[in-house]
């Protein structure tokens, strides 16, 4: 896809995802050098991401029994891509082993403010960023990788990633005001940004 | 039950379970006088079964591919039964909130050794004695709490647990022989029975 494209792919997930940069023809590059990296690093990402919702269960089910029942059922659904991803990697003849992780998820998780309950909030909205972005990069998996079973793998996960982001920022609400919420998104959002824009060496979902 | 019977009633178990000691009727009073704080506990106890099952996962996932599947079962069905605790402590007009744990698990985890694969054996094994002695007390409170409802939901979890007991021995085999594991399992157990000795002044799960 060339440039201007990327921009109007982008335009139109903007607003629903509450991201601040496209994804620059760079990180497609690393795809088409290196997939099966890609692939394993997603295998990561998922495991991460139940985690992460469990971990929140854990963090703040007592203080806020609302969030528990959709916390849990991102738990089930990111576990459920993990098995997928595995399945696609055995398929595929790669093995599930360990990779050094992108520097994206501890850059952004440093920006994590340290007392309550803003730390509640910028886990939830750090959480909800890395599914946006997961889903504007798995859409463009889907247009771009020419493995077709595995492209259409990437286009299925689009909706459930969406779906994440947006019950994340909903989450936050529990913990502060609409208005504190939505300036932290945006503070946050542009901050992914800006980590995206320095880019890592190492082909990585978030790369 | 008086004590003769409690003593028939564990030997049932004993064998499947792996348990070396009964549980004291001690236990039984301490049910009787505080069901509300042991029912809260049970929440947060299946909360933790989920995130130790997803911790192992992370752990061990890429070092032993084959438990993954399992873990991740094991993590789904603790939730599951995590939900159903908080729809019974709903019905109870109790709530879901924070509580002081017994020391059963800090004990019992502080019996891991340090180094793998002994690590790795070792905390399954420690979770597969959790999960046996909440089988032998699921059986206890399934026979004994007058609120029926609640007695059948025990009865429910029975198989559940008794199964996740077993499959943690099993993957605990990925990682030392027969002989190791088993007799790992004897020292571990003898532990368990010894800290349910000393027993616990808070009305828990496992006190």
């Amino acid at each position: 896809m060339p440039p201007e494209q990327l921009a109007d792919f982008f335009e139109r997930f903007r607003n629903v995802l509450g991201l601040k940069s496209a994804t620059e023809s760079r990180w497609l590059a690393q795809v088409a050098a290196d997939l099966p990296s890609i692939l394993l690093d997603h295998a990561h990402c998922e495991k991460k991401a139940a985690s992460t919702a469990l971990n929140l269960l854990v963090a703040y089910g007592t203080l806020r029994p609302q969030i528990c029942r959709e916390l849990s059922e991102i738990v089930v659904e990111e576990l459920e891509h993990f098995h997928r991803v595995l399945e696609l990697l055995t398929e595929r003849r790669l093995k599930y082993q360990a990779l050094k992780p992108s520097g994206y998820g501890r850059k952004l998780n440093d920006l994590v403010r340290k007392n309550e309950p803003q730390r509640a909030i910028d886990r939830l909205l750090v959480a909800s960023l890395i599914e946006a972005r997961s889903c504007e990069r798995f859409s463009l998996l889907r247009e771009h990788i020419p493995d077709r079973p595995l492209a259409e793998f990437y286009g299925s996960l689009f909706e459930s990633e969406a779906r994440h982001h947006s019950t994340y920022v909903q989450m936050a609400r529990h913990f502060g005001s609409a208005d504190e919420v939505h300036q932290r998104l945006e503070e946050l959002a542009a901050e992914e940004a800006q980590i995206l824009r320095a880019g890592d060496s190492l082909p990585r979902m978030h790369s």
